[in-house]
């Protein structure tokens, strides 16, 4: 890329304040900003950066006030966040994608795959597969029986489908991971062996879920495990068999979800969350990270953290608190002495 | 699949109530039976869905009274779980299985293949593998050098075993699971940079034993990682290097047992647990899940919970006190204080 | 092998006590020592298998002074450990390495490869991509687009990295690793619907690290995700976008570090800390395993455990009160009323 201030405040429908003849080459981060580049200040918490920085033009939001001399060239707009993203959009863009049928690959000729996709080399594409438009399948992945993709879905490197999972529009699968293996399902014999439980269930992921590296999930033992509209599930999560994940919940990663549960709609669960099976938890809650759910919760949009995950503001001040227990110990033993002597008077 | 509930019962020795000709052609959950469906219930947490579900065909405990009028056709049994998944069995035996050799595959010459085995495309077998007799090694799966797998074992698709680990008889290796990479263990110079200790054990998976999708086991500084028989590992869980893990334990998603620590058997680990290194662990412990276990358990049987664990009544107990705390240690002044009046008086 | 404890002692510069005759054919550990296997003795608390091992001879500290009769041949060093890992090392680098490239694998046509590599079949080597000296790509690993691997480092089945990131030399990187893959980085829209922020940055690996089976290390946003000189990470880690990650510094398994956080130098993580994002980490902490660490730490050196993290003394000795908060509940409910009695004398 090679782009003057002015011509990126155009785009951007931005003002410019210092060179707009000032040119970027590259995109950088305000505390690392290089010679010609461009770079963006949202969050307050950096904005030390922006007098220190080499980066050659800032993208601000419009009610920045610098609280000394500047030698970068800004760009004003509502939103820097916002418009950051849209650049980062068209840089991305600007990278050619991958089409066309790579070799050697293995497609059933059961199969039936879309217009302008890309099959890269040792993927793996299984009978009765159906494969939307512009679907991109890179080298490597394995697509099971009676799979389908549709339109504009991206399974990266290594990704693995097992049979009969029903992947929507619009959806990205990472390196890694796996999406229909068998949920964790075994019953007790009579001499105490464990005996498998089948699972002849499936896997639906619906429209804009994006799903991290070596996440997994489960197929379900009846019926299906889904991941509804616009969720976005971070690397190294677990979803159990039969768990039901709302529209648009974010999970970060390595949270995990025991089979059967199913979680509302706009929910948010901070890093290594872990939540029981066979539970209900309501839209918009949100849990800290590392927090412990043992039971459903009942109100929409609770706040919770702690294992087990408790009121979140109430974790915090007990928190605080459990690091003086040797000393409460000691004082209510104190007490509980000087109190006996009064009380044997 | 297309059966009569007379059909059914029959093949069950259950009892029919209700129309012996009603069809069913799929299976479902009771709370999402769809018509034409079979469906069971045995917790009775779900029996209020019985008397709304579209399944056409239930199957119930014996025992079961139903509290209301019930449209569907019940098959009574003496245990309605066991029945329906001898049921899924038959259901996912009917699925085709995979045989024979798909091209391309890589199959070393010095390989000995059993009878009936499958080998998917891209999968890769190595110098002196051993397969057993109806082996399924699924596509893009990697059997290193030396390896021996026995009778009826299946390795999906890219599932990665190291050089020189053995699997038992009717083991499951799930996706993206790797089995003897190197354990973690390394050793500071003089510089203090970390130098690798060679790992030059292997992992032993005994007969009967399935491994959840991307879980990892790493192989042994010398000797061997063992997962005894008919241990069952969900995904996502980690073994460290030589650690044995015994009969008939299982564990749940994204536990972690570090190094050398010896697992008894039919232990039971909820997810997310986590096990520090060099401990021993007796039969028949139970750990809730997210439980932190930095010390050895002495007694067979031990249910803990927390972290550090502690007897699982125990911490249940305390865990509710915790959210009382700024209670506590605000009460726990004032008495101090009063106390001090009192005294000084 | 086929050694004589002699050729051990003399090649470790050691001292035989005992048969020098005695012929070793393999490697054990003390606790499980078959006859004609060489162990090592470095734990004292492994100290009472000496007198029962099986092994035939046995490396000791020089200062080991034995309670009972050995049967065993002794080899006294200075440090048995090392050099237990100096004859592992010796005894792994007697295993033949793998060289040339088999077929079939991609490689694209662009990419530049060094002297002496390995390319196991069905390996993916994208479009530009370089390869220094003696780097073993082994089967079924993913190369992406203009990623450059320098001398020595080895990538084992499997493992994918995406495009444009940097590895540098003498790194390894384990099965189902994935280096690259999008940081978790979404914004909603006027919708409420979550809208992908491109992820145009890399993952720089300086040399000498290792990586985990199935870790996951996300590409940065902008600039680099950077994995500093000499750090290990165990398996299934999960690096958020942007991190910074310390010269030697060492993570054990199931660890995540979200976003933007920078870890200094030195430092270690127990198994399953979390760490959130935006933090500043100083060189030499140490965090105990399960950590939860939701602010930055300030002082180099300092030791913490416990979720949120507080320092480890303080966290042991409140985790053996947290056991009796029932206990201190109750009595202090006790003294309440006790002290409201005397006080309305």
């Amino acid at each position: 890329m090679n782009f003057k201030a002015s011509q990126i405040a155009e785009f951007l429908k931005g003002k410019v304040e210092g060179d707009p003849e000032a040119v970027v080459t590259d995109v950088s981060k305000i505390e690392e900003g290089k010679k010609n580049t461009l770079t963006f200040l949202a969050n307050p918490k950096y904005s030390k950066y922006i007098y220190e920085t080499k980066a050659s033009v800032v993208i601000v939001n419009d009610d920045f006030v610098p609280e000394k001399e500047l030698k970068v060239t800004l760009i004003r707009v509502p939103d820097a966040y916002q418009a950051l993203a849209m650049l980062l959009d068209v840089y991305e863009r600007s990278i050619p994608q991958k089409t066309g049928i790579e070799q050697p690959c293995f497609i059933d000729e059961s199969a039936t795959l879309g217009k302008d996709i890309y099959v890269g080399a040792f993927a793996y594409i299984g009978q009765n597969v159906k494969l939307g438009d512009n679907v991109k399948i890179y080298p490597q992945s394995y697509i099971g029986d009676n799979v389908e993709i549709k339109d504009n879905s991206i399974i990266y490197a290594g990704a693995k489908i097992y049979r009969s999972c029903k992947i929507g529009q619009n959806c990205i699968i990472h390196s890694g991971a796996v999406v229909g293996s068998d949920g964790f399902g075994f019953a007790p014999d009579e001499n105490g062996e464990y005996k498998k439980i089948a699972q002849v269930g499936n896997v639906i992921l619906e429209d804009n879920v994006e799903i991290g590296s070596n996440t997994t999930i489960d197929r379900a033992t009846m019926g299906s495990t889904v991941i509804h509209k616009g969720a976005k599930l971070d690397n190294l999560i677990q979803i159990g068999h039969n768990v039901e994940v709302g529209s648009r919940t974010v999970m970060a990663a390595q949270t995990g979800i025991a089979g059967s549960t199913k979680i509302g709609e706009e929910c948010m669960m901070g890093g290594q969350v872990g939540i029981a099976g066979h539970l209900n938890i309501p839209d918009r809650v949100k849990f800290g990270a590392q927090s412990g759910v043992p039971n459903s919760v009942k109100k929409e949009g609770t706040v919770l953290l702690g294992a087990p995950a408790i009121d979140a503001t109430n974790f915090a001040k007990s928190a605080i608190i459990f690091k003086k227990l040797p000393e409460i110990y000691r004082k209510l033993n104190e007490i509980e002495k000087t109190l006996n002597d009064i009380t044997k008077q």
